[in-house]
């Protein structure tokens, strides 16, 4: 069941604009809320990224940064010369300790405040467009000065350019919603703008929604368009994303609108419930609408990618030149190198509950829950062949509670510490397959989606640090009582 | 490029439990707002279904109808015995008239009111779930009585039993949301009142939700479950449908609240801007998990479906066993029957602005935007095998208005009449596509998805009533300027 690089699409190199990649990971730019108000690069931002680069994806993009000034709490910066040197030397310690490609996001956003109200892009005064264009060109001038390997420029979710890109574009002059053109000037002139200022040879990027996900909103045959105006303005990769936006926000009083809170939240970052791969198929579409029109644009497809097996079959399939993966790559940053080394099996598999998006939008530092409690990055894995093993006597119970299936069992020992469980799921003599996971202090899970009548068998797998796993705990058979009314 | 019905799954019968369907094709359920307050069925009720039959979809399933007594506007019945009369005659004269199946779909939906208030199924009390049980078993008894073919229960959107299955089911009792046993109780009930009372012989279906596209709603790893449950009770096929909710629904005041005014409403009744067979998806991955787990029982994949390649395509493909169309086949009843014929090329395709779907929003009765104004029911097509044709000197004129082509056209010349017109787009040298639809009234059309500095192609196509197609006016050729700011 190991996946084999050795021949893989994911772990050939992919030439980008004079830059080879050297595999087909792609770190997508993640919010941390690591940084200060002051904007600067910090200890905090430089261990995370570092920590990322140590995994080895082919692409690391950085966090979002601000072309402008606008105050924004704990955000990254691009709007000035003086955040050049601390963007400098983060780079060049991603490029001391790594073969990682790194790139800068960068964005603009519009003025929210903790009432809920909102600027939207119908109130954004139309002589403030130049400057808009001119801090972006500024801003990627900067993160090429810096020493970064590119530059994405953040067009999706509840930003000012994926505002001027939505349906919901209400404006009523040319850059307005009643055509895509108009809708697609804004944009088009700042990737344009970011050309002239990073010269012919820089890699510029451009993330971007392959549907908005909220009522009236664009779907992929608006967004094949868009990326046909990008390649041809020279944009070197599009990545794509889903929804995010603010139109189906919920506002908590007191707070400002944080635009992952509806349903479009749900399909940017889609929790277990979703299946594996589930916004492949916009990435699949853009590419082909490129493809028909001569125009080879790469293609990243994002979205619940957490395999090597599907991140390749992505690419064989021709759904997708590059696979980014956000969440699986905070949850295990060492991904890359371990699927490279023949150690898929030694990966902590992303479990897609979403206590990273909670933790940004409570407005704290993000984390991965399956980290130790009150880490701020991924542990360092130690030295150790040595999985956790089972004390003597060691068991499994599983009994129903309520409709739900509730296990509990005997915590496994490790010399480095158990990192955590994985708590497999076999359907009568069917597979064990892995359908959640514990942090390493827990010795109990519920599982709420058993069916009645069905005869269950689970298995508990212990992990270390290093991913080395315990032999299977278990089985516990259990059968939910059939519904009766 | 005409489409060769013989050899094609979609044109093989297909069995159901004793029930031969005479194709793969299925018209789903679809609100009509044809029947009076009464409940019964009435003239135009019994027009638009005998149309639908002349066209030949291999099952046919009629309009939702009440299994309660509740108040709600224009709605059929088979809450008492008193509506059987009227359904048996409708059946026998669907059976007259066409080798089509015919189901009757039946539905439970809580209360609502025009201050937007409504009631949600964690306020149902707990005593009034065996009286919904019961109503649903009567009901499908009734349906049976009156010489329906099948029934449908319907799970899907924001009625009764599709709360249930919801995530967003916040009982706190046996049939809560807290396991997604508790959830399917309900319905697990009715599904098997039903079968009691219908007998082993009588199809039942089940037509829910592959996901409910809504913030915390399921997806398909919930509905393969459900569907699993609802396949070891017997149900004979599985119509799986999206979204349609209430809980992004927006409410006008004074009215009440319209379940597909949200997100969820766009995904279930998507727009042009979406892809095609978008929401096939769920279908397949509901089918995978049923098969996984050795149950044959068929599925049906609906969503944006409307040309016999894509339909032929997703059965070969074993994503589903049976196609719906509910839209395409309001636009053109005699869509299967055209393409048994080998005549595809005369299809009216639809053209999914949603005109129908508005219609149902504003409580009017629901008629198609190509059908000529005012029609409650698709033309009937005459013995006319004359096409449309263009006056001498006719031409097409295109030009560039604040971002979008504006096309306008000399009327085209028909013995029958003029039906509509089709908008053809080539970009460059490339092929022709069908990009919308007029009716025959118009000679106009705006193009607001032309992006500036390609040079377009546009063509227009007149068609009469029996889909005779003129040859292409034009082409005219325009390009929108370059944007620059």
């Amino acid at each position: 069941m190991t996946f084999q690089a050795a021949g893989s699409l994911l772990f050939s190199p992919f030439p980008l604009r004079g830059l080879l990649l050297p595999n087909r990971v792609v770190l997508p730019a993640m919010v941390t809320r690591l940084s200060g108000e002051d904007g600067l690069v910090n200890a905090d931002i430089r261990d995370r990224y570092l920590r990322h680069a140590r995994g080895e994806p082919g692409l690391m993009v950085l966090e979002a940064m601000g072309v402008h000034h606008a105050k924004s709490g704990p955000l990254l910066r691009a709007s000035d010369d003086r955040f050049v040197p601390g963007l400098r030397e983060l780079a060049r310690a991603v490029h001391d300790s790594s073969p990682t490609k790194v790139a800068a996001q960068i964005i603009h956003f519009l003025k929210i405040s903790r009432s809920g109200w909102r600027q939207r892009i119908q109130d954004l005064p139309r002589e403030e467009i130049p400057r808009i264009v001119e801090d972006y060109g500024a801003a990627a001038a900067r993160i090429r000065d810096a020493g970064f390997d590119a530059v994405e420029l953040h067009m999706a979710h509840a930003y000012t350019l994926s505002s001027f890109l939505s349906r919901r574009n209400d404006r009523h002059d040319a850059f307005g919603g009643r055509s895509i053109e108009n809708r697609l000037r804004a944009p088009s002139m700042v990737l344009r703008r970011v050309r002239e200022r990073v010269g012919p040879d820089f890699p510029v990027g451009v993330r971007f929604d392959g549907e908005e996900a909220i009522k009236d909103g664009y779907s992929v045959a608006d967004a094949a368009l868009m990326a046909v105006r990008f390649a041809q303005l020279g944009a070197d990769y599009l990545s794509i994303s889903a929804g995010g936006k603010f139109e189906d926000a919920i506002h908590h009083p007191g707070e400002p609108l944080y635009p992952y809170t509806g349903y479009s939240g749900d399909r940017c970052m889609p929790s277990a419930g979703y299946p594996d791969g589930l916004n492949v198929y916009l990435a699949e579409g853009i590419r082909g609408a490129l493809r028909e029109r001569g125009l080879a644009t790469p293609v990243v497809a994002t979205g619940k990618i957490r395999t090597p097996e599907l991140a390749e079959s992505v690419l064989r399939s021709g759904r997708a030149d590059l696979v980014g993966m956000a969440r699986q790559l905070l949850a295990d940053p060492d991904w890359p190198k371990k699927v490279r080394e023949g150690r898929s099996a030694t990966i902590v598999p992303c479990v897609y509950n979403n206590v990273c998006k909670a933790l940004d939008e409570r407005f704290h530092r993000v984390r991965c829950t399956l980290w130790r409690r009150m880490d701020l990055h991924a542990p360092e894995p130690p030295q150790d062949a040595t999985a956790p093993v089972w004390p003597e006597g060691a068991a499994l119970g599983a009994d129903e509670h309520d409709g739900r299936v509730r296990l509990e069992w005997t915590p496994a020992v490790d010399a480095h510490g158990v990192y955590g469980y994985m708590v497999l799921r076999a359907e009568g003599s069917g597979p064990f397959l892995h359908v959640d996971s514990a942090r390493g202090v827990a010795h109990r899970y519920e599982d709420a989606s058993a069916l009645g009548g069905i005869a269950y068998r689970y298995q508990v797998v212990a992990y270390d640090m290093a991913g080395n796993r315990s032999p299977p705990l278990g089985p516990a058979s259990v059968t939910l009582g059939p519904f009766d009314g």
